[in-house]
């Protein structure tokens, strides 16, 4: 079952996915610069889950709207996450994405910096240009204005992030938060704008949205898991990432509230930039035997059973299926 | 005469900043985190000229609207414009900015990529909610697409800008339409939308952007003079740090198709990051023996009597008689 599931959810994500790269490749062409045009791409086309058009979708879907309508919000806000992944990149100097070198390693710091610039400047043409006669101006204006808070509020938490003082004094609360504003926020938009676009009540679009913002926690957290335990070809990104640059995630909190003082040193000898692979390998099992992936986990699946909880009023719709399908997916994926 | 128009632009260049400040004193408090919003208005509190602002504010006034009504797109311009410095900065490895250290320099590179991002959020933050209920939503709408535009074009020219191959073979076509991305495309955006809101013809429209536009290609070729003859205090930094940085400037590309095999070399020595300032005063030498600055103004005076030529038509104003006592200005400034 689980199995027909995660095929199911697959073969809807790149139903999804290949429409809105059909939509870009239009709207988003190669031309002069050129290595500007193919920097802002890259991401892109290496293939992300493109689980926030697709939350955009099926919000619209769940209104009765049509997919043809949100389309191109539903792209926009591919562009906007897509912009916000190349910036981090650079911030974090991860080398890696998608399984494919980042951006400001392939193309170095200026073009990447602007590679990031123009897709959010593409996110505001795309919105003013291609809504334009699909749903009134004020609509457009306040589809503009949701995704703009959210890139604000991407940009808060970012900095939270970056600048949070020494590990052991970050609360999960202050955990929770940062993941709100980095990357709940932008699921909750998401959903917000598919809704508005496809014409739902104020209380459907709060609904829709309050969902796909608990939804985008129980991501992160599982995507912390993932960062963890997954393999490196799977995840796109080298295992234990995290860990080398001292990242604050729901594990590693756990972990340090819980650990011994033997258990922390390993903890922090691994919490380099430079630590090998068998310091990484030990601070995982340190991890392990205390309960963090099983407390993440548990964790996860509240902020799911909460999320589903926001659609019970929602008429019984296909879309509100996929929804439902979609949160359960997330606990259970594995990529 | 001279000095009365530079007091008489100065004067009205101080009012329309002050009002700007004040306008985004209030849509942009400093909150938390406060490393953010401390770096993203860093540079505006360091106090830029705001000619954009004034442009917009003049083209309003020069088709019969009110300063009030235009202010929120003036201030909105001004953020768009120092989330482009705040990058550039970034890009060129440019330490000092309107005389204080540059945000990346102050802040390191994470917050500053941030700010930038932030500001550019915040242009449509104002846009969309402080024009709202001011112009209709259409006009707004067509006052984001022109803004819009305007960034991915920077972003073009600031690709081509640090993308260009040997200095020796940009010609003074590849200069111009380098300037006419960066600089004048948004001094153009300013005049367009400031007609747009003050309720302007199409004719008005095209008439004020094309002035502004030619205006802004005088002002990038007498910023490169002034980057060359200039003293740091009044510029606000570092002189000769175009030659250092080895910035295809309309000086540096006349004088290498002028120069001889000796005077080449001078220059080319003074090219390098860790350039003398003797060799920096050698090269600036070269080029005014070559006649690089009388050409350079020849041709911003060219541009200059071309924007005046725009505004030929329209209505006798005070805002006109502004406009193009601020184009007389650029060519005399001397910051």
């Amino acid at each position: 079952m689980d199995l027909n599931l995660n095929l199911q959810i697959s073969k809807e994500l790149k139903e999804a996915s290949s429409k809105v790269k059909e939509f870009l490749d239009e709207v988003l062409p190669t031309k002069e610069p050129k290595i500007l045009y193919e920097a802002s791409t890259h991401l892109i086309k290496a293939g992300g889950k493109m689980l926030r058009p697709y939350l955009a979708i099926k919000a619209c879907e769940a209104v009765g709207g049509v997919m043809e309508k949100v389309l191109p919000a539903a792209a926009s806000i591919e562009l906007l996450h897509t912009f916000t992944l190349i910036h981090d990149d650079i911030m974090d100097d991860d080398p890696i994405r998608r399984g494919v070198p980042s951006v400001h390693v392939k193309w170095g710091l200026p073009v990447a910096i602007m590679a990031g610039d123009l897709l959010f400047a593409k996110v505001y043409k795309i919105l003013a240009e291609k809504l334009s006669g699909v749903i009134p101006p004020k609509k457009i204006i306040k589809v503009i204005d949701i995704l703009t808070d959210a890139a604000i509020t991407i940009c808060e938490g970012q900095t939270f992030d970056v600048s949070f003082s020494h590990l052991e004094k970050v609360s999960e609360k202050d955990y929770i938060d940062m993941v709100s504003r980095k990357t709940s926020q932008l699921f909750k938009a998401a959903a917000e704008v598919g809704a508005i676009i496809g014409g739902g009540t104020a209380f459907q679009v709060k609904r829709l949205g309050k969902f796909a913002g608990l939804l985008g926690i129980a991501f992160q957290i599982v995507d912390d898991v993932l960062g963890l335990e997954a393999d490196e070809k799977t995840l796109g990104k080298p295992v234990g990432s995290d860990l080398r640059e001292g990242k604050k995630t729901i594990l590693t909190i756990y972990a340090f509230k819980k650990a011994k003082k033997k258990q922390k040193e390993i903890l922090f000898s691994a919490m380099r930039k430079d630590s090998s692979q068998e310091e990484i390998l030990e601070a995982k099992k340190v991890m392990e035997e205390l309960g963090s992936v099983e407390y993440a986990m548990a964790k996860a699946k509240k902020y799911i059973e909460k999320a589903e909880k926001q659609l019970e009023k929602l008429p019984e719709t296909d879309a509100k299926k996929s929804l439902i399908n979609l949160a359960n997916f997330v606990l259970k994926r594995n990529f």
